[in-house]
């Protein structure tokens, strides 16, 4: 049976700027879009503030360098579980039956990297009607003690999966711009990526703590999860509608990742 | 390395009667008994009210029946996880390391049985010097659709895996007494059971709404945890200083669960 697998930003859901912000009316909004869609539905969400400022701060993405690190990485596991259970609590309101499914119950990591991924867990819960929800999160890991699962790894490792017929991924801007939209008026929105195009892409530092690399690294994966499924976009957020259209299948404003 | 294993009874860690209502200065206090102890910890904990009244409401014990359940199913997955951070916030907040690996992460159920069990997520996260915190659960089921794994069950899988040296239960009693001790004056402690006594026990009703079967259910498991431990015991969670005491090796009031 076909699946849609939605990507709920990080920045969309949470203040990025501030320590454990959560963007609750950004969130009810989006599950109250999502309520409607038709058919399977996987969700993946990112940390946002409650994951990356202290992750950065105490190097977890570097993986293990000594035993003060340990009680961060309880620390940021605890936090991106509180931001989970309010991202689940949102969507329950509005009548999705979400269930959270951390990575590390389904995948084992090495070098910062999925080693293993079983989707069983996600197929039996799929199964009883319910809809799965992942998330950014730190892992234990093979080589590093412990590294960071982004979302986007386990939207590949789904894409890889399920393949998909529609892959979202909800950002705070309309897609990607041939520069930064948020430094530059004259940037203008690529309604179609493809590897080619990325390459020509003018490159700027994040703005704020992120440890799972750059918009060019999520890119990257996004090319490749485009090879999994029938359509992966990216589309506002932020802006009221796009998501809910977007499910649908009406022409929103947005960039189309294009496989290969 | 030998491991100790501790159970924090939903019955006190929340109010059992009053529906998602936990028992902070309880766990709290418990939690820092916790603390000083030596060696690897890993904890169970039940999920009481947050999870018993709306299952056996429900009755997602008796495992899928109709759809009307799938909401509930999410409805309580998500209740016994805000306990369950909960209770982790309460144990960081004690200086304990501690990190939530829900039962399904681990095991596979059957006919409300653990189907398989594979320690790993335990042993990698043990071996990073961090305390896994598993609970009861809500969980898929091969052959019922969902069923409820108990923390007891977990106690079980986690006992015959890691053959700890110590195994506390935390009660809300001083132990297993000859007949019901809230119903009875002249009640009185078993020190030592084993499986001949626990077939001479007067049998009652529980008073409260569990999913996960009597006390002599309990028991039995308790029976078949003691044979994989050196140790195996029950004391009161409310008395304060009986799970230190216990964790340091020194005689409280329990019963002590004698194997076979």
């Amino acid at each position: 049976m076909l699946m849609k697998l939605v990507k709920l930003g990080g920045s969309v859901i949470t203040d990025k700027s501030r320590l454990r912000t959560f963007s609750r009316s950004s969130c009810d909004r989006l599950a109250a879009e999502l309520a409607p869609a038709r058919g399977r539905l996987a969700i993946v969400h990112g940390a946002g503030s409650f994951g990356h400022i202290e992750a950065k701060r105490h190097a977890l993405h570097k993986g293990f360098r000594n035993d003060s690190q340990i009680q961060h990485v309880a620390a940021v596991q605890r936090d991106v579980r509180e931001l989970n259970l309010k991202v689940i609590g949102s969507l329950i309101s509005k009548g999705i039956k979400a269930v959270s499914i951390p990575p590390a119950a389904t995948a084992t990591f090495k070098g910062g990297a999925i080693r293993s991924f079983d989707p069983e867990a996600f197929e039996q819960v799929l199964g009883l009607g319910l809809v799965p929800v992942t998330f950014g999160d730190v892992v234990p890991d093979d080589s590093m003690g412990f590294s960071i699962c982004s979302g986007d790894l386990m939207m590949e490792a789904l894409a890889e999966s399920f393949s998909p017929e529609l892959v979202i991924f909800c950002a705070d801007v309309d897609g990607v711009f041939d520069r930064d939209p948020k430094r530059s008026d004259k940037a203008r929105l690529i309604p179609e990526l493809g590897r080619a195009a990325l390459s020509e892409l003018g490159r700027t530092e994040p703005k704020h703590a992120d440890v799972t690399g750059s918009i060019y690294g999520k890119l990257e994966r996004m090319l490749a999860i485009a090879q999994h499924c029938e359509k992966c976009m990216i589309v506002n957020g932020n802006v009221p509608g796009r998501l809910k259209k977007a499910l649908r299948g009406e022409k929103v404003v947005s960039t189309v990742v294009l496989p290969g």
